[in-house]
C-alpha cells in the first residue's frame, strides 16, 4: 500500500492551491480554515472511537472507515501547516528504529 | 517512507503477542485494555490538535510529533481490533481511486 | 443562578419523552440514539478546547458559548444514561467537601 | 443542590491566587498552563464518552464520575480564562428562557 498516503499529500496540496469550493471538499475545509480543519479532527477521533467500542458487536468495518476519515483529515491539518505525512512517517520510523529512514537503499535491496 | 506503518503494524502484533509489559508500551497497553488504548487515542488527538494551534507561534515540530503519536495508537487500536493500516490505506485509495489498490503491479511499473 | 441545571434536566426529560422530533432538538438528539449524542459531546468539547485558545485574541464570549454547549449535551447524555446533573453536583460536592451535600439545611439557614 | 458550582469557582480561584502546587492540584494545572488545562479537558471529555458506551454494561456511576471530572475542568478552563460557571449558567438560562435570569425575583417568589 505505498505512496497511498504521499499520492494524498499532493491531492490535497493541488485542490488547496486550485481553491475549487464547488467542487473540492478539501478546498472547502482551506477557505473555512484552520479551526473548521481541527474541528474535522476532533470528530472523525470521537467517531473513531466510538466505532472502536462497537467492534465487538458490529465488527471491523466502521472502525476501518472511521479511522480513514481521522487520518485523512490530519493529512489535511498538516498541509494546511505546510508539513506532511512524510515528516510523521519520518518521525515514527526514528523512533521505533525502522528502515524508513533509508527507503531509497531499501528498495534497492528489494528489487 | 514506504512500508514504515507496516513494519509498525508487525511490531505492535509481535509485542502484543509477546506480552512482555516489563520491556513493552505496547504490551502494557494491550494488558490494559481497549479503553486505556481509546483514551489514548484521544489524548493524543487533543495534543495535536492544541499542538497545531500553536504552529503559528512554535513552527510544525511539535505538529509532527503530536501526530506521530496519534498514528502510532491508532495502529494499536486497529491492531487489537484485528485489523490493520492496511485496511485503512486500502480504504483511502479506494475513496480517492489511488492506485494503492493495484499496488504490485504499480511497484512493477516502477521497477 | 441556581436551579438552571434542574430547570434544563427537566425540559430535557419532557422532550425526550414528548417525542416530538419535528420541534424538539432535544427529541431528535434522543430518536438518533446515543452514539449521536456522544458525537456531539465529543464536538463541543473540541469547539470548547478551540476556543479557549482563541480567547487571547477575541475575547472569553465564545469559550461561555461553547462551553454552555458542552454542558448541555452532557445534560443529554445524562439523561439518556437515566442520570441527571444532580448526581454529578452531588458527586462534585462530596470530593470537595462542599455543602451541596445538604442543600436544603443550607436554604433553610438562608431563607 | 444549588452553589455548589458557585463554591468550586471560588475555591479553584482561591487556590490559583495562592498558587500552592505542593498541596493543591488546581495550583499546579495553573502553573502547567493552559494547554495542559484543556489536555485534561480533553481527557475527561473522552473518558466520558467511554463510561457512557459501558453504561448498558456496568451502570451510571462511572458516567457520573468522569462527568464530574470534565465539568471541574471546564471550570478550571473558564477560571483560566477569567470566565466562570456564571456565564455559562446565564447563557443556558437564556438560551431555554429559563429563569435563572432574574434568579432572585424567582427565589422570592418561592419563599
Amino acid at each position: 500500500m505505498q505512496d497511498i498516503l504521499e499520492q494524498l499529500d499532493t491531492l490535497i496540496r493541488q485542490r488547496m492551491a486550485a481553491g475549487n469550493t464547488d467542487e473540492s471538499y478539501v478546498a472547502t475545509l482551506h477557505k473555512q480554515g484552520l479551526n473548521k480543519i481541527l474541528e474535522k479532527v476532533g470528530e472523525e477521533a470521537v467517531e473513531t472511537i466510538l466505532a472502536a467500542k462497537d467492534v465487538a458487536s458490529q465488527g471491523p468495518d466502521a472502525l476501518v472507515y472511521e479511522t480513514a476519515d481521522l487520518w485523512f483529515h490530519t493529512l489535511v491539518m498538516l498541509a494546511e501547516a505546510g508539513s506532511s505525512s512524510d515528516a510523521v512517517l519520518k518521525e515514527l520510523a526514528r523512533r521505533f528504529g525502522l528502515s524508513g529512514l533509508d527507503e531509497k537503499a531499501a528498495r534497492s535491496l528489494k528489487h
